[in-house]
Formats: structure tokens, sequence, C-alpha cells
């Protein structure tokens, strides 16, 4: 499965990050996920990481990169279901995620982002 | 990563399926989904598949039983996101997942589940 799936709730796009992330694999991301950003006309993204253990700088920087390529396409990033653990390696590493926002889990991420399930 | 993350959305669940399952992935998974159903007090379950380019007759038989779970705690199951091929080689396998409902895509899964995302 080499592939990421994006699903799509009304004008925001949802990622679960389930699998140890690989360089390849990040950059089909970054290109489904910007191709789908115009494609749906997504006003927001939401990027669940509730499934990793563990962030490195890698993860980080994908995050990161991914967010800003959102940015300039007019839609934000809400990373979402961060576990404690990651949190505490993240700062350790000195990762603090510029630019990133977060939300404890994804319905937290949708009313940042303006939505509201009803 | 041995657990498949399981998303609320309001009162629904979300799990987005992306790995190969196993025998010990899938009883973790049903597991998790019974007890979140529970602990939530959730009204459906959307299971994305949309990343699964094969269903064998073992996952078509984890998705039964798990919309069967579902169903004694008082929870609606819709199978969302399946692709094209997918449906061709269940079909030609003889698995027409009796009680499972289907939709296209998440939005339209959330509709029939009677949710409109706003």
């Amino acid at each position: 499965m080499e592939r990421i799936p994006i699903l799509r709730i009304g004008d925001l796009l949802l990622v679960t990050i389930q699998v140890d992330m690989h360089d390849s694999l990040a950059l089909t991301l970054q290109d489904d996920l910007t191709e789908r950003i115009v494609r749906d006309n997504a006003k927001g993204v939401l990027i669940d990481i509730s499934a990793l253990d563990l962030v490195d700088s890698f993860i980080g920087r994908m995050i990161s990169n991914t967010a800003a390529m959102a940015r300039v396409l007019d839609a934000q990033t809400v990373l979402v279901g961060m576990q404690p653990a990651v949190a505490i390696t993240l700062v350790e590493l000195g990762l603090t995620l510029p630019g990133v926002k977060t939300a404890l889990n994804v319905e937290k991420g949708m009313q940042l982002l303006g939505k509201n399930y009803a």
C-alpha cells in the first residue's frame, strides 16, 4: 500500500497517517494532497497522527512542509491526535512545528477550522 | 504500527484501513471499535477502504463481522470508498457483504447515516 488515502469531508480534507513514513511516501502524499486541495477546492487539511508513537525530525519537517504548501494554496492545516509522548519528544528534539496549528482530536480540529459537525 | 486508529466525528466513528489486514490486527480493530462504540455512544461507523486495491474473503468476512457487532450495539456501519476493481473482485468471489451498507465516499456515507456535514 504505497499511498495514503485523502478523505474529503465538506471542504476539508482528512489524512490519517498510520504507517511509518519514508521519503517516497511523504513525497507522494504531498503531491496528492496539493492536487486534491486544488481539485476539491479545499479550505482546510486535517492530519491525524494518533497512530504514531514516534515523530522524528523527518516526519516533523514533512508535516511543516505540507502545511506550508497548503497555506500557499489558501488552505489551513491542523495537526490532530498527537499522543502525549510525541509532544514530549518533539519539544526535546527542538521541533516546534512553526506555522502548524494543532488540536486534540479531529472534532476539535474541525471546530478550529470553523466547521461544526452537526 | 499494530493498531488502526478510530476517529470520532460527532456521534460517528471513522476507520480508514490502509494496511494489509491480518488476523491479530483485525481482532484488535474489532475489540477497539466495539469498545469505542460503547464509550463514545456512537450511532454509526464509517469504514473507508479507498486505500485497498484488493479485498479478499478474509477482509470481506472481517467487515461483515464488524458490521454485525456494531449492529447489536445499535450502530450502523457504512463501507465507503470502494474501488471499482474491488467491487468486481468481491462479486466474482461471491462476497456480497450482506448487512453492510455502502457509499461512494465518506461524505455520502455520513449522509446515509443521516448526518450532514456543514
